[in-house]
């Protein structure tokens, strides 16, 4: 039997991303945090942590911290059945994409979450990453626009969210006075969410624009609808993230017959404990449009 | 004299993340990319590029970045006065906290870059790394809540942000019917930004509470809005951006005599060029509150 003292110390380091903050968290002093990752790491014969340039686990340590979720999510279901076992509320960690996070996220699991007393612990990844850290055990779940199957977990199709290029009327009448031609699009700034991002890309290769662009770089849902809104540039963005200002007129977008359907697809562990289970029938009731 | 062309494939790498993007965005195939890294390293002696296990620029690479960046904004101010020069336009990379990024900044900003032309590559990050960041060159300025002083960097006080820690009435009257008690603070679930946050701990310690307490993590400012909106948790939000929310009477304070004041100050490179001395001046008109 595995030491679970050790597998949370590595858990609570990686979390924390810290050794003191974690010693903190565990009631222990720093060394014995330390102390325990090495006792892990003698056990293994091989390191769990790399420590520079950044903490993060090593690929095993990946796989204990899987492994380690799994147990809690397990032992979640047991105490549920036994209730005199006691109090524990483990995080359930889930990558999604800072859209969905924006928007339906919350009012789609709040009630469920209350419901449960369960924690989410949530991190924001686009769909190749979050699909790797899925793949590694970093993660139980992951929400994201790839259906590309990973072995052991299930994929569960969510509907789609609607992408339009949105900017402010002034800004659609100074820079695409003739509607979205290719000099229009070599000249005025957009808005991208980072170098990943390939919404931007997929909207002008469906106009039939293959040059260059200027663009902000801004890594923040909420980020690009103030860009927006402040006359910066125009960004694609979910129509249900924007749908308010779009009816007072404050946004339109640049190109209406281009909108994009970005689908969402929900990942998850098999054999990770009935919550999960549980919190995938909430979300398939989900109908996003 | 340097080859600024190794430079730009150097900066181009780090921004795309990834020699192919590079490619892609040079016009160049990926290993004239790689080719002209490799230059780089010859001339300086050493790597400028870790690879693994995510490509980030090593000491010397962030060096160089930094002067880059500067050259390029000294070359803009160059452009401005003599206009044959032709165009170009270099975007400024700022980092900033994220409730500044979902809140006031594009509203103050927005003009200022729209007359000038200015592109931005925002980066959000808490203080300590923004900071860092900026000392190692890879950030032309930083807007966070320190204002520990950096050798060759100026510092400008923009303000305060005011945080309170809001839920839905429907929440406060569950989890803390008798107001901000120990009792309810151990078992009602808060909302964490990520393992740096410290203003949740800094609530709860002015309200002389130490022990342990329940929370969600989401590291996404409009996500802490929505969770607390569907009931999921209290945090620590700033009231200019719940405005609306809290008027309507859809979160309220669950304890209003204890609100957070978050300094802002405004840390960037003396010597950077007249574009980053006149963003400065724009920013030192605002008055936050």
């Amino acid at each position: 039997m595995l030491d679970y003292k050790l597998l949370q110390a590595l858990a609570t380091v990686v979390e924390c991303d810290g050794f003191e903050r974690a010693g903190d968290r565990l009631g222990l002093s720093q060394s014995a945090v330390s102390q325990r990752i090495k006792a892990l790491e003698i056990r293994l014969g091989q390191p769990v942590l790399i420590r520079h340039p950044a903490l993060h686990p090593t690929p095993a340590g990946q796989r204990l911290l899987n492994h380690y979720q799994q147990v809690q999510l397990l032992e979640r279901d047991l105490r549920s059945t036994l209730p005199t076992l006691g109090e524990a509320s483990p995080r359930l960690r889930i990558a999604l994409n800072a859209d969905s996070l924006s928007t339906w996220w919350a009012d789609v699991v709040g009630d469920f979450c209350q419901s449960e007393g369960l924690l989410l612990d949530l991190v924001i990844e686009d769909q190749d990453v979050g699909l790797k850290r899925l793949r590694d055990g970093e993660v139980a779940a992951c929400l994201c626009a790839s259906d590309q199957p990973i072995a052991g977990a299930r994929c569960v199709p969510l509907g789609h969210m609607v992408y339009h290029p949105f900017a402010t009327p002034a800004y659609i009448a100074r820079h695409f006075p003739e509607g979205p031609t290719a000099e229009a699009f070599g000249s005025a700034p957009a808005i991208v969410y980072g170098p990943h991002d390939q919404l931007q890309h997929r909207f002008l290769q469906g106009c039939g624009y293959h040059g260059g662009f200027p663009y902000h770089l801004c890594p923040s849902s909420q980020g690009f609808v103030r860009l927006a809104s402040a006359g910066m540039g125009y960004g694609m963005m979910p129509m249900m993230q924007v749908e308010t200002l779009v009816a007072e007129g404050r946004l339109a977008s640049i190109a209406p017959e281009r909108a994009l359907f970005v689908p969402l697809y929900w990942h998850f562990w098999r054999h990770s404990g009935a919550v999960l289970e549980r919190l995938t029938g909430v979300l398939g009731e989900v109908s996003l449009r």
